[in-house]
């Protein structure tokens, strides 16, 4: 990871782009094949999600850290491994990818590019189930990167599929991407007023776990 | 895995917290989606708890040995691998770990917290049915552990995801567990009157792994 | 794999009767909980089966090899990893397991212990699939062992969950489990009369599959 | 892989078999057993067709780099990891192994051996969608061999059972085995007038993505 910023930007990019273009192209196939029966769509999507992540890790994980949200950039600020100047420019790498993925969805599929959200995702029960996730995501890398680096992706990405299941809210736990899921009307998407709630509940939720991960793994190898 | 016993405790405590928060919110989020088909209700809840097994024994195992389980603990204790002194301990930790994911999960979901059982689960069938999912739980514990440690999470997170499936009972396997799902209306829960049979039957069949763990492994590296 | 034979026969009659427990078993579950889904009934057995079968060679395979397949034993024999005479021992150990795990299997759904098969399964389709399977299996268990002896037990596990699925007759592709399962009525079961074809076609493939391999493979290390 | 050609040829090909067998098989069985559950008949085959993948990889990567695809020989030859003289050979091996696997699976399933496509698949929507799964899988197999070359048969098997529900075009990402599917009537088909616009789009994409590799990783290890 002593490539140039210019070059992870790069990979936060195109990575971010593949992990949303996943996400949001299954959820559209799951529901065209799966009408009448949303455990099978929502089960295509976790499982996709989770390998996509798993391979996106293994490839970009080299290059950038293959971070693609910027609760885990801040994660790895907090504790050393990316420089504190660099959490703006990878957000905002994560953000355009999130971007070029959702309409390279809607492209694909042939849907119009340009949407806004109609799927409501609010309350206390879905920014608790936030809060879980998005500690639990970043608990997990934290604990993994600091014993079991190897594990990592396979990790992040089996807890995710797990994630999307036990948890109220299908566990978005990325900020960037709830803030673009606003910009699709597919079973993806979030209405963009519930945006603040549950960018809100993953930032408290990744905080707890940088603490809880200070307490657990103090000095990461 | 020299951890002070309060930092190993604490890891026993989050590990399963969310060791159950996926089992009963998978199980919440199943019978939602998947209503009217149980097969697909059960194999989200299978496959959720076998992954989210294998993240939590990779990210607790260097700290506490991620038992997440009292036979467990028993067994490790049995090969001179935990102090007798500190199964009760363990044990502790683990119910509590469990009565906090199990109200996470109702939290979560927007159900009452505090609620007790409805399924009954009882009869030789399953008996039989936990003494066997148990004692292969515990032998393939032991023996990975034995021999090749490096795949004791994902062998376990396998194990349980097919466990669910093969046995008539869907493997409890987990006598702490088993208590605290008496706790639950959901679709996870178990009558309290029928706990003692799955948990004696449980303990029966990890002391019979332990003694043919001794026969097949007798000098665990 | 130094291990006295009585201990080597031991693991393959405990990992064999786990074996077909969890195929007559989950089978039992599928369609109790998937009637009138044949393919979800299906693939809860080929994924669950597959996981078992990882997790048994992982677990036996330091011990006896973990064959669990008389045709596997056949193959390493005539590779010089199995003396000659170790080979009907081993044979009738998987036939013994079997049975355990058949029997257990209905002891824990409260079925009849004792039955005798209901469905039909023959013909050239069935014959070539059959060979086929076999084939395949045989290679893969060759190929891995003389390459990347690390990965064989999960290659066999994910070669076995997608050959349920792309062969006509599910791939038993194990003579002496084809002949155990003659003693079931549930799904997972053949008629008694049809256990010859697919047992000489089991043996067709693997006869190719060692002289394929040893095409591929002169060496094995 | 310093094999003589023969011996990687006839890897590709067996290779090559078994992976449109998986494709084809799978899709039968699936439409049998999940009549009216399309979602589930296409998740029985991306998975299936996943764990094969990384099975054949693991099997053949040794021996001739398991390609089984002319734009992966392509990008091979690009980084200089392939004599240019060997991608027509490669090539041709492919496409008479998939012919292999095709027919066999049809005879499997006691079809007709000779078929003709019938299902459509054109249009914009489709052919980005083949440009970017390729770009995906290109890219995939790029970066981990360079950086991580030990997980690149787990990669490519889970990209691609993602790439097909993430993709509207199902992710063949491979011309020569598209050419083949033109030759079967089961839905894995495809009309052989859209077999021109499928394989420029793969190739499109390939010639993409060994440029973007360029770029991530000049010097592949």
């Amino acid at each position: 990871m002593n490539e140039p910023l210019c070059k992870r930007l790069a990979a936060e990019v195109v990575g971010s782009a593949f992990l949303l273009a996943t996400i949001v192209g299954t959820s559209i196939m799951g529901a065209k094949l799966a009408a009448g029966a949303p455990a099978m769509a929502l089960f295509v999507t976790s499982t996709s999600a989770g390998a996509m992540l798993t391979v996106l890790i293994w490839l970009f994980g080299p290059v950038s850290g293959a971070h693609l949200n910027p609760v885990v950039s801040l994660a790895f600020s907090a504790n050393g491994q990316l420089a504190w100047r660099d959490v703006l420019p990878y957000g905002l790498a994560q953000l355009a990818g999130f971007a070029i993925g959702l309409w390279s969805a809607h492209a694909m599929f042939e849907l119009p590019v340009l949407q806004v959200a109609v799927t409501a995702r609010t309350g206390a029960g879905h920014w608790l189930a936030e809060a879980i996730a998005t500690f639990g995501l970043i608990l997990v890398i934290l604990g993994c990167v600091a014993r079991r680096p190897s594990v990592v992706p396979a990790a992040v990405g089996l807890y995710i599929a797990a994630a999307y299941w036990f948890t109220a809210s299908t566990a978005f736990a990325n900020p960037a991407m709830t803030l673009v899921r606003a910009l699709t009307a597919t079973p993806a998407g979030i209405l963009p007023q519930h945006v603040f709630g549950f960018a809100a509940a993953e930032i408290a939720g990744a905080v707890l776990a940088i603490l809880a991960g200070r307490y657990f793994w103090p000095a990461p190898r």
